[in-house]
């Protein structure tokens, strides 16, 4: 799996750090936009939490289009699919909360993230971060697969402060509060090589604005 | 989680309380708008009943809307997602009815929920407001957390006053009959700081008024 | 909850009459409308059985709507919420029936329903109303929490006639054969203080009759 | 039960007989119209084999529309509901079938339905009359009940036969092999004294015939 | 079960065989159309392989609806019911697959099947005609019931030349790789006597043809 | 099943290899397209996995639909099926994705697939294809069926090293990294003989492009 991204030439994908029975792991969340209605496809044998958590990230995007520059039109007219791989492994859990926010984020504004880089989180509806588990075997499975960074809650900043120091060479940590502080790290300015154009039409009726 | 939410500058956010099995708890209610058509997200792992709590916090609002001074088409153009952080912990119960309605109540109105306030209460679908169990440790996590106000069905009031004086000092209580007692106490007139801007679109029909 | 709803000043409440494992209990079927589609929503735990008896009332009167006044623009322009308090409390059976069909008839129309009255029967589909068990309980709970008048099938006669009669001192019974006789008692002429005013639009299309 | 529709002024009830472990049954298949979208609703504690036969039966009548004198538009524009009290007896099998479908040529037409008749057996998709079991319960509780006609598929035939004559006497029964058959003998021409009058809109597009 | 339909004056019904503990059986696949929006409703108490066959079998009939004279418009404007009596004996398996194909395209052109013809084979997707088990018992129950023609898989010959001589007397077989070769026996040219008239509107928007 | 699809004349008929208890097998995935709204229907009793892996394949084909020459108003104008014979033996895993993908690929553009052409391999919402297990068992089957080239993930490459050489006479693999590799050797620009037409009507409104 290590090798599956290798470059962040591709929109949407995003590096995890998952925990399991026989240690820490890298996982990969991908999103994937084609024209629709604005239905939600979920898949790699995600659990109800992990699910969840897709469905807050999406609300929490929704609701900071404007602020990313996001056409709100996108969300109603093109069909959102988040994946997981690999596809028979079951998932489930919070952490993946700001690894799918970040995914989401990069697929809706075409925007790269930044490689070598990795993070684990629990976002909430009103993108907060919180603190997950697991934070010594991720950082082991990170480093083990190359990452360079990773970001986390600034309330797992003393799970890393107990990780003896020679494992934490060559890694930099990113302490965030809110999912706007992960798109600061993570999110580059520049676009992908072959940005996704949207094609959207009209909304049918004039809005009116009002308070 | 006590310092999750430490102002009052999010709309929708409203602090809980909570009973476990090991004792009591604080936890926050979040509630998210969107441009949509009127779709329900709950999540949280959310049990049965509190579930249905919501969905009667929510009948009460759209019931109650022209006195809050929320636009009817908001409910049929906005997606609402009420979320209880946090996302992997299971939690079930009628005990939050009032939060998720001020919770309801501040997202459609935009208006600042008071600080250091938490609340515990079941909602039914017109208003009124029953009371709840565990009330003794509820206390006792409130006021760890540093809440300073607390909201209670005036049927709870007996089991305040069961409680030794030492541990109430510090605390104020506001015991409610309905939910309207509730927002009288929660919920600010002032706006949160950037208030969130409704865009609306005309009905297309024309209504006629009749009895 | 015997004082849960003192007076009758609220649209769709009525008191019904409910046989636990523990003995007799009173409960309030509540009902709401709001702007929306014509959905129906229905909470408190009920089960299949409870829910089925909400659907059928419901259907009777949409059958009666005429004779009862009800524009029928109501049922596909407006949504119907049917909760039945405490939210945490399992319920189930038929003996609810006619309780929720005098709820929805008072919430459709906005009058009244008789004060410290309470009713038990199962409603059809055509809107006879069957008999129920449990019954000496329900009016021991009943008397207990101060209700006055009684509602119940014909067909439970002799269930009250087996009671002892100082058990019935200062009860008035009312037996009946369908919902109709039911609403001759419980549903009073006179409009809540504040009754609700529906807004509704044209149909799109001109109807025409034939038959 | 056997007293709860003594005559046969409402539209949609029929008798039907029911085999239970503790003997025979007479049940009433109730059905009900109300202004809507074509929706359908099946109540009563139904097994999956009694509503599959109440969809069977749905199907029959909507293909023999026309030769009953039924304006199609009624099932895109009304609500149907069929229901089988007692609503908290669980009930299954096939045999309830063309009681259904008795039940809703009766409701469509508003048409009677012959009285002190009842009937038992399965309805296929196209209209043919399957027997059925549990012969001999099913008519001593009709007789029991004052029933005088019965209506059987032909080959249950032989199951009559062999009951001793005596427990037939009064009784007067009607063989048949298809639903047309069953209505010749138990819908009556007249309707019945306030029939429903359908309010139907013109479809928007002009139907144009080919074949 | 083997006299229900004596002729073959009823367009979609086909009869099939089945393999059951006690031996084989024939069945009888019906289909009914009715005006509605393209709904599909299959009944019988079919396990999920038999429900999928008749998905395939429909998405055949529509990929090849042209070559059979069938409009178009027919699948979106009508609703389409299968049902296999009797209602109570739950089927599975894939060997109705082709019956359900012959059953679809007897009902959609209203052309008569052959009499006195049984047929046994799963269907593919793309209208190939798998091998099925079952075969000798199958065949002595086509023939116990007066069956004359049967249609089978050619990759099922070899389980016919199994079967001993004089069981096979007065029976044709026809051995078939594809679909098409069901119909090229099973479908008569000639319609049923009373065929069903489609009454079809436009389609709202002019089709623009490119490739 | 080896000699179901002896040509490559029918679009949409994929070979992939599935590893079973009893060994390796070739399966075929079938593609169907009809005239409809935008569903998809999967049979074959697949399990979660290999449905999950149908709609990342389509999601991916969504994407990379201009690439393609894919009318991008085909997803919404036409119904897809996707099936898996045979119906009745339950499937799962995700490593029939890239044969999905190439079933898709080849329905859509009516391009036939290389004759004589297995594969096997995972893919992920962006289009990687991933190594999966069984191989040997898997190659083996292929040989026996007659198949004379092998797509594989270039992971699998080692798998392959590892079977004794005798086993592989005969066989050519191509090792991918990306469902477009995959194409670039399975489907071939030539058409089906009698390709299918697609009828198109214009969307309504009138699209503006931005970014
Ligand atoms: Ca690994
Ligand atoms: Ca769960
Ligand atoms: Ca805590
Ligand atoms: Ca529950
Ligand atoms: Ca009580
Ligand atoms: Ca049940
Ligand atoms: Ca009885
Ligand atoms: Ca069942
Ligand atoms: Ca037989
Ligand atoms: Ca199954
Ligand atoms: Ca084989
Ligand atoms: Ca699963």
């Amino acid at each position: 799996d290590e090798e599956l991204y290798q470059d962040n030439e591709i929109a949407g994908v995003v590096t995890g750090l998952a925990w399991t029975q026989v240690g820490g792991e890298i996982l990969f969340v991908e999103s994937s936009l084609s024209k629709g209605k604005g239905s939600l496809t979920i898949s790699g044998q995600l659990g109800d939490v992990m699910k969840e958590s897709a469905m807050a990230a999406l609300s929490y995007l929704k609701f900071n289009a404007e602020a990313l520059g996001i056409d709100h039109r996108i969300f109603q007219q093109y069909d959102l699919h988040i994946h997981v791989p690999a596809g028979a492994v079951p998932k489930d859990g919070p952490s993946a909360g700001i690894t799918m926010f970040t995914s989401l984020a990069s697929i809706f504004t075409q925007r790269k993230v930044k490689s070598k880089l990795a993070m684990t989180g629990e976002i909430t509806l009103r993108g907060k971060v919180l603190p997950v588990g697991g934070i010594k075997e991720k950082i082991l499975a990170a480093k083990r697969s190359g990452i360079k960074e990773i970001v986390l809650s600034s309330k797992n900043r003393r799970d890393i402060e107990e990780i003896e120091k020679h494992y934490l060479k060559g890694l930099t940590f990113y302490y965030v509060d809110t999912v706007d502080d992960v798109l600061k790290v993570a999110l580059l300015k520049e676009k992908v090589k072959q940005p996704m154009t949207f094609s959207l039409t009209e909304s049918r009726l004039q809005p009116q604005y009002n308070n």
